[in-house]
């Protein structure tokens, strides 16, 4: 394994990574097409643990956050959508400023919409007061935000990112199965992509000292795990969690099931530049190392075997043209 | 053509559509399975344009966009991220208040990342100061925000919305057949997927009064077209737009081609959301009345005709389980 921090020293010196503002990244060339691959990877992998696709949109309203405790447990990463008024005149004095950017910056006007910090929100919100007969498994991709700044790290920690999450709500033994199916299916998709892997215990960093009476539960419990990578001279970076939040949703959101008791819930997240950073250190940063991903041996997985090779197409145009 | 209120009124009702917040659109069922069919087609039209894939993150700085006249063009689309200050007393005020949403809101602090109006002003950046020995052809795809309150309409005009683009930077000839050739493939692609469009004359509609100037030249030269559908009771909906920049890139980044002048710019920019509501405006809202989409006949392409396949198979197995 290289160390993360050279692997993204390589990839920068190429120009295939940048950094238009701290946190947010931006990757073109062999590291784009493989992080393309992964992503058809990972969402074949949500897709065959979920009944359903959702498309959620990158923002939600505060009042959802807060329905489900975000503030106090991670109230430090909340990113806001925010914008101009609309008066005319004010926006006038932007535009005809010296300093637009700097003017602008002063001028805005915060909204009611949190930029997404995770996909499953969305889920728990769009369930709430509504009695399931059946489970409801859902797979959804969603650009993030956590503002975890000044501890950015390109494709480790950064401001904004892509996760992709399965979803299931539903009985407990629902929510069990759909735990221990997920975890195997992502130690299965590890392997395939020769990733040295580890799964952990862990806990939400809870922010309020009240939380962490809850990290303890988690951890007594076993209620979150995380696939890590452990990278020699860094700490272990997690690229997927496994996470059983009980009745917490169900009840914070009013979703029930057939016997009228609060719906449990369970969720497979992964952070896919993690992803992407996982295969780079174990494969090195230069795309002549990279293994070829094996083909799924799920038939209706064709398509993304497709994508790989369109990938690898991609690569051998690039490489002819330069 | 259906009108898209009918449109949307259906998705609604049976549950497929919801806002979560005015300007923000979830989908699940067979228009969350439509909208991939019509990403992945769309995507592949601007790959085969393009010479390279980028990943560009969801947010650049504020000085980006100044440096484009964003702030003379459109002040009033503006959207920014901000987010928590770090001290930890105010994080406890916001975790600890009685409406944490509220005190959240009011305690967000600006930063200096607007969430990006489009994709292409990741391509100049990232370009910036360059000298080009060859045109850059470039295929991404970004999450975009436009502030268009209180005129948000589900489909037509969300706050946030996906656009894919395929730019090209280089010399005029370059850009001019970059963009006929744009033209061209969005236009079949329209015919393939049963849509009745017209190709016409457009203008942005820039804010301050020196931007008519602008305006009437873009009108005058020619710079701008729009592929739009023209539903019955409604006004025509741009679902694709063909845009010659000539050298105001070029100028702006400092962008220079092989002979030492600024590059010229052209892109061809899709609204993904825009293009679903195409398709149900042609052909209904019920997933029975849809057509196959024909095959690509790139061979290439072929991803593309699986995840149509794949498509098709979800709606298959949702039906079976409903």
């Amino acid at each position: 394994m290289r160390s993360p921090e050279r692997v993204v020293a390589a990839l920068r010196a190429r120009r295939e990574l940048w950094e238009p503002s701290p946190g947010l990244v931006g990757l073109r060339g062999d590291a784009a097409v493989l992080r393309d691959r992964i992503a058809c990877e990972i969402a074949s992998l949500t897709r065959s643990l979920a009944d359903e696709v959702w498309h959620v949109p990158p923002g939600l309203p505060l009042g959802t956050l807060a329905r489900a405790d975000y503030f106090l447990s991670f109230p430090q990463w909340l990113t806001a959508a925010s914008h101009l008024g609309g008066a005319t005149a004010d926006l006038e004095t932007v535009a005809r400023a010296a300093d637009p950017a700097s003017s602008a910056r002063g001028a805005l006007v915060a909204s009611d919409v949190a930029l997404a910090p995770a996909v499953c929100y969305h889920v728990y919100a769009e369930l709430a007061g509504q009695k399931l007969s059946r489970p409801v498994r859902v797979s959804a991709e969603c650009t993030c935000w956590r503002h975890e700044a000044p501890r950015f790290s390109a494709l480790i920690r950064d401001w904004s990112f892509t996760m992709r999450e399965a979803v299931c709500v539903g009985t407990p033994q629902e929510a069990d199965a759909f735990q221990r199916a997920g975890a195997a299916a992502v130690r299965t998709l590890a392997e395939r992509l020769g990733l040295s892997t580890a799964t952990v215990h862990a806990e939400d960093p809870f922010f309020l000292p009240t939380g962490r009476g809850r990290a303890l539960l988690q951890r007594l419990k076993a209620l979150k795990h995380e696939l890590v990578i452990e990278p020699p001279g860094a700490p272990p970076i997690a690229i997927a969690s496994f996470n059983h939040h009980e009745r917490f949703f169900g009840d914070a959101f009013g979703i029930s099931i057939a016997d009228g008791t609060a719906a449990s819930s369970a969720c497979v997240a992964f952070g896919i530049e993690r992803w992407l950073l996982a295969f780079l250190v174990a494969h090195g940063p230069s795309a002549r190392d990279w293994p070829e991903v094996r083909e799924a041996t799920d038939p209706t997985d064709t398509h993304d075997v497709s994508e790989v090779m369109a990938g690898s197409a991609a690569i051998a145009t690039r490489a002819e043209r330069s």
